[in-house]
């Protein structure tokens, strides 16, 4: 069995899920949330397959359409609310977060990239989907949200398989295991408020609200 | 004579129009709605050709530079009044809508992409350039208004012309019917408020205007 | 030495420090900050090499992660007060413009590319890490601005580059030439407040203000 291209369809139907439920949340029709959730579930790892210049797997095998198509009719038929989404929406977020951060650097290993640069293309596989979301909604990206860590687990969980592929220690087994860390990280930090830095001394240190 | 080539340029030219029709709404100067007319006018087709892997026509045939030149000229000197334009407007865009989603699927087709990846293919090339073209230009997209079938139509003209292929009964004019059929669905779609339901059941219930 | 990579590099710190500095602005962390400028910094390059089909040097080539690192850090340590931002952000964003559009029709024409489509990538170069910068920040981009020539010297300077090239007279000091030239065509052009028409006649003449 193709692990990795199970792990990517899961991912893109995580990310495709969070997608279709900004659709929601913006009143879009179910065409525009089929629409959002395949660019969502399917935007990083087109991004990574270009970067590559390999041709995206979204196109050249059509069973990457089957997540975006069945994460809209969950949504559809099985959204109570929209009061209650919020933070299911953040956990299947964390979800495809975990599993494109590792997915993609690995595949930007496999195909010869450096580290540096395939922990990098594994940091933009998992953030992008979401990034491309928020963008095209015309929301403020989750990714820049200074409460939350958003892309400090990818950021580690994409180094992390970089370290263990330069050592010798890499396998499917400790990918996974690397995912799981990478979800654990995003949610604690959720629950917990974990956060770093403003991006200036001076300007971030000013005592409003967070 | 090349009868996609024109297709192509014919469809630049009308999303280019609605480009430089949304920079005049903006306050945009005159290099800012070339730029938009650009953008929105090439913008698919530099993604589609992207994803196939080949150098965008838009950069290796200087033509392709034409059709965005010429509408920015257009929508300077005969721009009548901000009021008249929301109609004209998305009679371009629909215009354009109709050309590309059918020359995007065969130019797909052409590269020997599989008939689901193409028929997506051509819808991307069909609402990628209006997505960018109102994604920088901050707006709602119109590809996601619940009250508008926007996709809709450009999924019905991608399906066909890969339905036509798969059978052998593909040709120009084929291709130009299914165009004309995608143009006149949109057209009349948008005349008689024709749309699908919301993303989610219990949200898009909800009796509120719409 | 390579000055291409070294015009390249000092390109990407520039235009980090604008991305960088409009983090501050919007209250991103630390890593929000790195990540925005590095975007920023690349992402003019990577949309040149994606459309050349060359593997994009950001990847390719880890030492293009050093300035944004570096220009997080110089923000995160040096920002004495947002009020203090505009004038430089504008300055460090028109040197990343003078060297981007330069640089990017050069590497375009070294590849073999058409002169006018080199031009037009050299421009889309220097446009494209600023609007990139602008859009997922979910800002009006400073490209579309009629108060500001933002896009015109980017242009000139292209052109030149293209126009030299063809009459075999380019050099690299000729590209230093250029490329200080269109910083300080693009410095007077927001010191005297230079535009050029609005996107149509009639609605452009409004007085109003501008």
């Amino acid at each position: 069995m193709d692990w990795s291209l199970v792990a990517d369809l899961a991912g893109t139907f995580f990310f495709a899920i969070s997608g279709c439920m900004v659709a929601t949340r913006r009143g879009y029709d179910i065409i525009g949330s089929l629409l959002l959730g395949a660019l969502t579930g399917l935007g990083g790892g087109i991004i990574r397959d270009l970067i590559l210049g390999v041709p995206p797997a979204a196109f050249a095998q059509p069973v990457h359409l089957i997540p975006p198509i069945a994460a809209a009719l969950f949504v559809y038929f099985l959204a109570h609310g929209v009061e209650r989404f919020p933070r299911t929406l953040l956990l299947f977020d964390a979800g495809g977060l975990a599993l494109f951060c590792t997915t993609g650097t690995v595949t930007a290993l496999h195909a010869g990239m450096n580290l540096p640069g395939a922990a990098i293309l594994g940091v933009t596989t998992g953030v992008g989907g979401g990034l491309l979301r928020d963008v095209v909604a015309n929301r403020d990206p989750q990714l820049f949200n200074p409460k939350d860590l958003y892309a400090v687990p990818a950021i580690v969980g994409a180094s992390l398989i970089a370290i263990l592929w330069s050592i010798g220690r890499y396998s499917a087994l400790a990918q996974l295991f690397v995912a799981i860390l990478v979800f654990v990280f995003r949610v604690l930090s959720l629950r917990f408020h974990w956060h770093v830095p403003r991006a200036a001394t001076t300007v971030g240190d000013q005592p409003q609200g967070q």
